[in-house]
């Protein structure tokens, strides 16, 4: 049974404001639960459906109906389960030993739900976001992670700054001037790949920070490629042999 | 101005139903018409907002007001200009000579837009669409494909059928459990890359007909990638030198 004041609350999280009040956010359907209750992330509440309590005995959740779901839930289609979890302080690893990603202003959350799978795939550990990029506890970005943002070290600081402050670490820059990035021997190893922003590109200020100029051949006739399509053309070419 | 009539035949063709019954479909925005233009579409109405009609003197159209524009647009923001345009019969074009891209109950709007948008960039002229895929017109794939819809071939067709009928054809499909592609030598003239459904994958009756079965190498822990993801990165490991 769900109160008047949890269906507010939980509402509420659909709004940044509110989850950051709240230090909060929301995961929904019965992957991402999987991969909630894998993960060292700290569940206030869980929502579940009969359906969903049957076949997870022993897991504390309150039990609510599927109308009642329907009336939280921000997916298309309802998926049996959905918790409150708590926001946690996260730490990049091992930077300098690696690739990492830093994304310059993605909006779309899409896109950034898509480039955190996609990395996951490729094992990549950290992604470094501008400030002003879409919010990664937004449901759309946590649901097109397919539950990969579990495993990602994702935080949001002055890219600027960041760069300035790891001039030991190579970074390779996706700019539609770039080198061929086929025929580029790439050092994965102390890496970033910085993307830019879906409709403008790598902000000005950053440009100077970036130590190789990276691009994609064009065989046709688009005139660009997606952030997140073209983030994993690059992951595939770092990691390739 | 529009009239009440033109409104209720613009939202119309927000459903395939209609826009088959019609055989029209929706273009929206600066960019998207102006590659419209410059296709060889026959553009029924082009309606358009005073800002566009001064930059596009001469083109034949309804002069609407923005919150008119807003009455009939598919888009959060909708942009200046949104174009009523006749569905045209497509042949696919040298297929036995070049690498073409078979989907299989392609779902979703973004991926689908998203997969033409890179097929456009590798140069790829054809796509064949199962039946049940995702519509085309429908205006979610076409503002993804950001103007590549003019210059790609796409048909819908019965799958097994049509690769019973180009048994000449190398099929690859991308499977989990498929030869390394990095590995593989590829071969890009007269071949279909066969990718399947976001969820279910390559329906069982296609498995036949695929003649190299293949997969893109995970490093990490992500369970899948994303249909256009991996779809980006086969084309990608086609073209490259």
């Amino acid at each position: 049974m769900l109160s008047i004041s949890q269906k507010k609350f939980v509402n509420s999280l659909k709004q940044k404001k509110f989850r950051t009040e709240h230090n909060s956010f929301i995961i929904e359907g019965v992957k991402m639960l999987e991969e909630l209750l894998h993960s060292d992330y700290e569940v206030e509440t869980i929502y579940a459906t009969s359906l969903w309590i049957n076949n997870n005995s022993g897991v504390d959740c309150i039990e609510i109906s599927v109308k009642e779901l329907n009336s939280i839930s921000s997916l298309k289609t309802p998926n049996e389960v959905l918790a409150v979890v708590q926001q946690k302080e996260v730490q990049l690893i091992d930077l300098p030993s690696q690739l990492n990603i830093a994304l310059d202003k993605i909006q779309d959350p899409g896109n950034f739900g898509t480039i955190i799978r996609t990395a996951d795939w490729f094992g990549i550990q950290n992604i470094i976001c501008s400030d002003n990029s879409v919010d990664v506890y937004n449901p759309k970005v946590l649901q097109a992670t397919m539950g990969s943002f579990f495993r990602m070290n994702i935080i949001y600081t002055d890219l600027s700054k960041f760069l300035s402050e790891n001039k030991e670490l190579t970074v390779y820059g996706a700019l539609l001037n770039g080198e061929n990035v086929y025929q580029k021997e790439l050092n994965s190893k102390g890496s970033i790949l910085l993307m830019g922003n879906e409709s403008k590109g790598i902000s000005e200020e950053l440009i100077p920070f970036i130590t190789d100029k990276i691009s994609i051949p064009k065989f046709g006739n688009a005139e660009s490629l997606n952030v997140a399509t073209a983030t994993a053309i690059f992951c595939s070419e770092y990691k390739r042999v």
